[in-house]
């Protein structure tokens, strides 16, 4: 990539070694690497594939050289420092203090520190602030530590595996962000060194995004699930003693699992509408959310992912249904009262019920499959802010209406049947429409042209006690109103 | 990833004030943002978390420093420029003007337009064009536009979103590349400053490519619902008076997605159809196709998405059939005439006729699925293009044969019923015959050995005037037949 | 990217005909392109939207200059060489030797060598390195092979297409990825010229991963369909005369599918045990696996993903069961013997088995759905190590697990049935849940504490011989235990 330095062995009319470039243009295909672990090796690997010089630093060179591919060079530490600019320092964080014999050789050269830790934040600073704490004289760069030594072996054909970088010296992160590039690998900046404990935090994290998300799912599930056991099981066996409890691994959760979507998909819609109240009420878009709700709103996409999981799997159940032996029994049964009552066994208005949910009911599983879709992030990057708000929120909003609706056909009249009311317990449908009739009411309300105005008003950066200021310099062009609204 | 100016302070051998890289080397780090909107707040958050130095230009600096990090240096506009070499011009279209008292500051400067529009070429020239135009002493890079100030702030972990660049200075297009490198975005180059329009225009597109295949989805499905509800509700209604109504949320919808489904994937391989009937009838592959065809030939991958889609939704209704209130009603008045009429209901020939039509039914829908899965932009680019056509081409064919089939065993004998004629309508599965039999037919046509080689000839660059010219010294191995020849 | 040349002529300060950096400032934009078949058309056109110059090379610029966009100069092959530093030769091989004649004119310039061949090592050598042997006075890189003309012009919106390149030149190599940069594709460096075959064969490639497995799915699909075959077809119709042939498409197809799904997941897992005893009777991870187990490990992606599809199949044709005419034909018998019978048909021992058994599978199967979509490169690759071995490890097996408990509660008691034994053959469940069982025993014999602690030792690098030597320094600290453990 670097132009500058680059093609000068190939014009070749300078001399060279009078170019101060040449020194670098030398060792900056030159780097060193301390210690001689899976990743060490796994790393020298990689470099020499990449057409770099490696000196592998050692105490042991002689026993340490099979370790390692034959074009990289196994020598004493002291050498190795000495020839290469950019050391990698594959060596556990306990051991950073035998490298302090070498402090003199090791002065003015890039650090890389390529550690990881086996709990999250388990030291009071990074690895790599201690590293830079050991070594003043040296310059620190974090990275490559999110890298497995497996993956550095396989290559990066298999996809571009990112590497984030830290350093608080520019020109040592380009060095480095260099490497990365050429190694096949894409680097992220993650700017100064204090990131470098977040770095370190990054290969021990197990779906932090999730766990919120999925716990929300299991206790929705849980509440539900015992609802819909008292009502479907629970009371018949006490009312009239029928064993109903075939039911409880198909039939209950097939009825639990279509409220926790539902309920999940509002979850997903609240946490805007909650946003807009916050800033109709604070007449400002620049107070901070609280911290809540701010969270609420960055989960937004795995409590969608995690409501049309539920959905799919609520489908499946239900398509399940008429497979079962108790649905054959019960069908053949009712076959033989059919047949002693000679009376015609169609009830029109069950068959619209049935006819019209299980209609909206595939519309919504479609929309939000199209939701889940434009997730994945391959996608989602291909979207623009247009789109993916169009889809996400528009398409996501008319499939909470029509989820509605078929929660709503589903009841039918049910709610103000009284038989319904098992245990004094209403049906489970009624309770469920409750977050999301709140929803779209309130998202309904907003649309209402006066509060639309003010609403975009407001997200256009206007505020209650700066509206003068603002708005007549705005219509009358100058540089201040200009200056004041976004361009975004 | 620079080489040539990154090391030298690490290196410090050589007078720094003296090297002319120096100057650059100072000022690279350091930008300029003009503006003090929402946009220009995240950008600078952004710059100063990479790395960079960041110089806000305000009219009001007191007033609105305190709407920028900390570090970021918030200073009145001609002073932020003179620091700085690269310029984010952060203000709406309608105020550059206001920037003009400021030219003289500007000359020389690069200045990045990151403004957008609110309607698709609203203007004659694009906003970078404009901006070059008032301030000719500038070089003007357009980009950044594509990039909300919500992405901005949460950074590229999410995934690498691109930024589209263009200018028509080289120079200046490569430093904005690099700054593009250093925030952890994709930069895209788009050429010159005369895309700029094309670029301003991108994040007000709605999903371009997916407008015709939606509406022609969509066309299809209006004809064939009104076709399906004419006989098979309109139809038992008019001449026996039997309410059937009852069929048209699931059973009419039921009939008419494969029908749309399998039109779709016919009309995917329908242009590459033509378009070898094109080249076929001018013996060449230089002349340009018809825009209809040209348009046609791209839209191929959204037209085959929801032509998936709609199988898809099909599967599901299917499945539901049997799950409805209005299938055991009949099953229940069935058995109750069986009971009667003691004679056994097997047909051998309908029960073969299901199983061999369902199967065929799942065996399509699981190749579209790898078709639709490897149209994922992720799969589809770790995919070398014998592999894609592969997959694309020939699955993709053997899917149109298959649903063929589908559609020929449910159609079994019903096509020479009469019965079946209802209002002199033929049956729709011989309606949805006609363009896929077309397409297969072709193709086979095309497979003929004497067709074949006259097709591959021409697509690899064969011309019936140029015959004699054009194959002799491509046997006898001159170099005019090298340079003919394409390498891919 | 670079910053070294970049700014020079913003800057422009110093005098720039006697800067070193220059000539390669002006020239470095300026490439050459010798051929005029599709790819060289396609490629001049993109480098000219990129903002470079492009000179083509041709022995009759007249006649070939209409074929090119009019920005490209078309002129004599000795012109575009003396005019370029890096030439891209779009010629086929056969015709590399009508070159010769301009090997004095290339003598020093960087050849990129785009060709492909037709066959996967049609020749001894690669081409790059037959050029390279013809012109041993240019630097040869090899790359672009990949990417079609097609894709070339379409452009690099669709997604980020890799360009793998290879060369014996640091700097010629860098020159070229700089190009792929700026072109738009992501450059991957593959080392030395030698790499040049393998980046030839790679268009050639037809999904090579996926050949075993998929062979290995039909060949297990076509041993569990003849089993199931002669017991669910032949046995009956050879003992009692009886007519089952209609059962092939659907429920043979629907009793082999899990068969097939299941051993298949059973074998991604079987590796990674045979991996673990190989470590624990060598005591050492040293040790490198056989052949066929390290390629067994290596393909273990693609035989869960095909057990998915297959366990995604049999859904859809266990949910296709109820739709069938068959289906309602043995329910309307077996209601009318019902009539007859007059005694309820509930066995309550077959509804709990049914109801248990599908809600395992449905469990199964939505584990499954996670497992494969984690597979999808853009997810996996926005994963770390342990959230990605959570998921493909964790999870897997827990799936296998219900699996297993899908498998053992559709059996039931059938195993202990004599009826069940047709022609002497057991149930076809008892012979899939071998390989599983196997693994899941040997799972649960590793998590043993002894067996465990002994595991992870080796894994950890300890070996028997050297247990003394290196398990002391650890414990001490000492460096050259810091060297023998790895940071990953």
């Amino acid at each position: 990539m670097p132009g500058g330095d680059m093609a000068k062995p190939l014009l070749g009319h300078q001399d060279m070694k009078n170019d101060p470039n040449f020194a670098l243009a030398a060792t900056s295909r030159t780097v060193g690497i301390l210690g001689s672990g899976d990743f060490a090796r796994s790393l020298s690997m990689r470099l020499v594939c990449s057409g770099f010089k490696v000196m592998i630093g050692s105490r042991n060179p002689k026993r340490n050289a099979s370790l390692f591919p034959s074009a990289a060079e196994v020598t004493f530490q002291a050498d190795a420092i000495k020839k290469s600019d950019i050391i990698f320092v594959a060596v556990f964080r306990e051991h950073y203090t035998t490298l302090c014999d070498l402090s003199e050789e090791l002065s003015g050269k890039i650090l890389v520190d390529v550690s990881n830790n086996t709990e999250i934040s388990h030291h009071k600073e990074s690895n790599a602030e201690y590293l830079a704490s050991l070594f003043p004289a040296c310059t620190v760069v974090k990275g490559f530590n999110v890298i497995s030594a497996w993956t550095l072996q396989s290559g990066p054909r298999d996809g571009n595996k990112q590497v984030f970088i830290c350093s608080d010296n520019l020109e040592a992160k380009r060095a480095v962000i260099e490497i990365v590039h050429m190694l096949g690998f894409t680097p992220v900046d993650m700017g100064s060194l204090l990131s470098a404990r977040e770095i370190e935090n990054m290969p021990l994290r197990l779906l932090p995004a999730w766990k919120i998300p999925v716990f929300l799912a299991l206790g929705l599930f849980l509440c539900f699930y015992t609802y819909n056991f008292i009502r479907q099981v629970l009371h018949p066996y006490i009312r009239d003693q029928k064993n109903k409890f075939y039911k409880m691994p198909v039939e209950v959760v097939n009825t639990t699992l279509p409220c926790v979507a539902y309920v999940m998909l509002s979850l997903v819609y609240l946490p805007g509408v909650l946003a807009a109240i916050f800033q109709l009420y604070h007449c400002t878009k620049y107070k901070r959310f609280p911290d809540w709700l701010d969270q609420w709103l960055q989960h937004r996409k795995q409590i969608g992912l995690l409501s049309f999981f539920c959905a799919a799997l609520h489908a499946v159940y239900s398509l399940c249904l008429p497979m079962r032996r108790s649905h054959r029994y019960l069908l053949l049964s009712e076959a033989v009262k059919q047949v002693e009552k000679k009376a015609d066994a169609w009830v029109e208005e069950e068959v619209w019920r049935m006819e019209i949910y299980i209609s909206f009911g595939i519309m919504a599983l479609g929309l939000l499959s199209l939701l889940a879709i434009t997730s994945l992030p391959s996608i989602s990057n291909a979207l623009n802010w247009r789109e993916f708000s169009f889809i996400q929120s528009t398409l996501g909003f008319v499939a909470l209406v029509v989820s509605t609706l078929h929660t709503l056909t589903y009841g039918w009249t049910r709610a103000f049947d009284e038989n319904q009311y098992k245990f004094y317990l209403p049906p489970t449908f009624t309770l469920t429409l409750l977050v999301p009739l709140a929803v779209i009411l309130a998202k309904l309300f907003f649309h209402l042209p006066c509060m639309n105005q003010r609403l975009q008003r407001i997200r256009n950066g206007w505020e209650r006690g700066r509206y003068v200021k603002f708005t007549l310099p705005r219509a009358s062009g100058e540089f201040s109103s200009g200056e004041s609204s976004s361009t975004v």
